[in-house]
């Protein structure tokens, strides 16, 4: 049971902005920011980590065929996109989406996290984090 | 003249977690997250409107393989991505960049951002929005 698979068949109604054969994009309904829409894998992947790069790359496709839509057509200034993938970095749906949140000048949101500086060793994280 | 070309071109040192024929991985330095990465196409565009499909898709690739690399081998338990497309979205450095957070449990950290509940008519936006 997904309630996004169950959006993609239909069987939950959804505000449908874009469907293409193997992404799905409709509106987030939490009436938060105006335009706020989801993009979907059409085949059920959990999160980020999971899915296929093909299905990513579609997702991301879709993604910007979108955020240009809403820049050029729809008087949006900009978008911000987020992910969260695994419960501790806030994921509450476990289909993987992309979230594309419109931006327009003076709208008093913020979307980049606000995040304390810390004390930390670049140079020995790098060490401990590259991949080689 | 753009800073994230002459980190690329090594003009600018940067602290490098992964590089390959159409992207760069780097840590960001503005010391807030563990591990907080910026992956980037080699090849300039301003932001995600901009960018050629294939290398966004390169870019997401790369994006996947570290986020993969991060939880799988690095202890961190999810990731969150974050990207700014526009003045207006709060994009800082004009070279299309995707933000990776690792996130950890107990981390104390918040990055979906924090949004008012507005009285929107969804139908009516959805109309507005959608593409045919």
């Amino acid at each position: 049971m997904c309630i996004f698979c169950d959006i993609i068949e239909g069987k939950i109604p959804s505000y449908k902005i874009y469907e293409d054969e193997k992404t799905y994009a409709f509106l987030d309904i939490s009436c938060d920011v105006i335009g706020h829409t989801l993009v979907i894998p059409k085949k059920h992947f959990d999160c980020l980590i999971d899915i296929s790069a093909e299905d990513l790359c579609s997702v991301m496709n879709t993604v910007q065929k979108i955020s240009r839509h809403y820049t050029n057509d729809c008087g949006f200034d900009g978008v911000n996109l987020v992910n969260c993938c695994g419960e501790e970095a806030e994921q509450s749906v476990f289909h993987m989406h992309m979230h594309i949140l419109p931006r327009k000048s003076g709208d008093n949101i913020k979307v980049y996290p606000t995040l304390a500086k810390l004390d930390l060793n670049l140079e020995s994280i790098c060490n401990e984090l590259k991949m080689d």
